[in-house]
């Protein structure tokens, strides 16, 4: 019983946080987003082609969490973005208050978009408000098109899903199709984007509406 | 400081349950073994090929975790071999006392090893004891090399890991050999494995590998 009770006042603690940080990205003009998926769902490479297609035409910055290593940073690092580098040491999701310790780190950036990539792990960062503009939910066609009636959660708290690496779908059972109703059925009002950032099909369109969604 | 201690206490009170179920699987003779990955690695279809190549060797049962449906119980159920879904509605991972509960629907099945399959999840459910003989990791190619350094916890507690999906290693910029080596940093004495649920190969080495360590 006293778990619950203290569960809820981290939960308190982090929305909190997660409301200023939100009033301080508005009152800076940045638009974030949080980046939510399974280890492998080619997160960092989303975020990498978000970045070649956008570069251009905004101000973008990346904070990307990690359990260990900073190895996602060196990545994004190369296409000379502000970025911040998160180590949980074990920790399970980001919490409000580590991005906005991060977000210390580049506040005198001119920012446009912010991108955070959460820790991989479909399940504890969706209880997690960052004080982000919008929720991402990031999966591969790997992982199955009955994934999002299993893990319903994200699907309720994102404002669109990305269907990822669908270049691998003719050497796999899962249905585009089947994936994309299922996750529909969790959350009707959810935008759905297929991509593969090897052929690039598909990135054209979800990074017109994420510089839609900005500029809104 | 109190959620920390808290965290704590839960552990230790889960060690305990896990540490009871361990003295009853002994006691009846059941060799246990905890599947752990991301969601999409192919654990279910791993479990079911698992029973494939041992169901005339040895009786097998299965608990299987997930936070919503009881779709991977209804998987395995053709197969005939005792099976129990626990739903978490919400819960990371299972637990030592859910595994307790679990293990109530059929204890008086006659089983020689016992394969709980846990909630998709690479992260929390490593911390988790719950009576197992051994944790097996499990992770598909699609993942990514780099996966066993940003997620190092559950390979430091894993006896064995199994490289799953190794038919789509054609279609990736994955290398085996550096998803093996960068596991084996993290824990030199893991036993590793390369399968393939879809053309079988790797199945034998992993399930004679099983059958042995069930009858040590």
């Amino acid at each position: 019983m006293s778990l619950i009770t203290i569960e809820k006042k981290v939960l308190e603690a982090n929305n909190s946080i997660a409301d200023e940080n939100r009033s301080k990205f508005k009152e800076k003009g940045i638009f974030s987003i949080n980046l939510i998926s399974s280890p492998g769902s080619g997160k960092t490479s989303l975020v990498e082609q978000t970045i070649i297609h956008l570069k251009d035409k905004m101000k973008i910055a990346v904070i990307t969490g990690d359990i260990q290593t900073n190895l996602d940073a060196e990545r994004i690092d190369k296409f000379g973005v502000p970025v911040v580098q998160i180590i949980t040491n074990g920790g399970c999701h980001l919490d409000a208050s580590l991005v906005r310790n991060a977000y210390k780190e580049i506040e005198n950036e001119d920012i446009e978009l912010l991108i955070i990539e959460n820790v991989g792990n479909l399940v504890c960062p969706s209880e997690y408000d960052l004080g982000e503009n919008h929720k991402i939910c990031v999966m591969s066609v790997t992982e199955g098109d009955d994934k999002p009636l299993k893990y319903p959660l994200i699907f309720h708290h994102s404002e669109a899903f990305v269907i990822n690496k669908i270049d691998l779908i003719p050497y796999l059972k899962c249905s585009l199709d089947e994936m994309r109703n299922n996750a529909v059925k969790v959350n009707p009002k959810l935008k759905v984007f297929s991509t593969s950032c090897y052929s690039c099909e598909g990135m054209d369109e979800w990074t017109k509406w994420l510089f839609h969604q900005c500029r809104m």
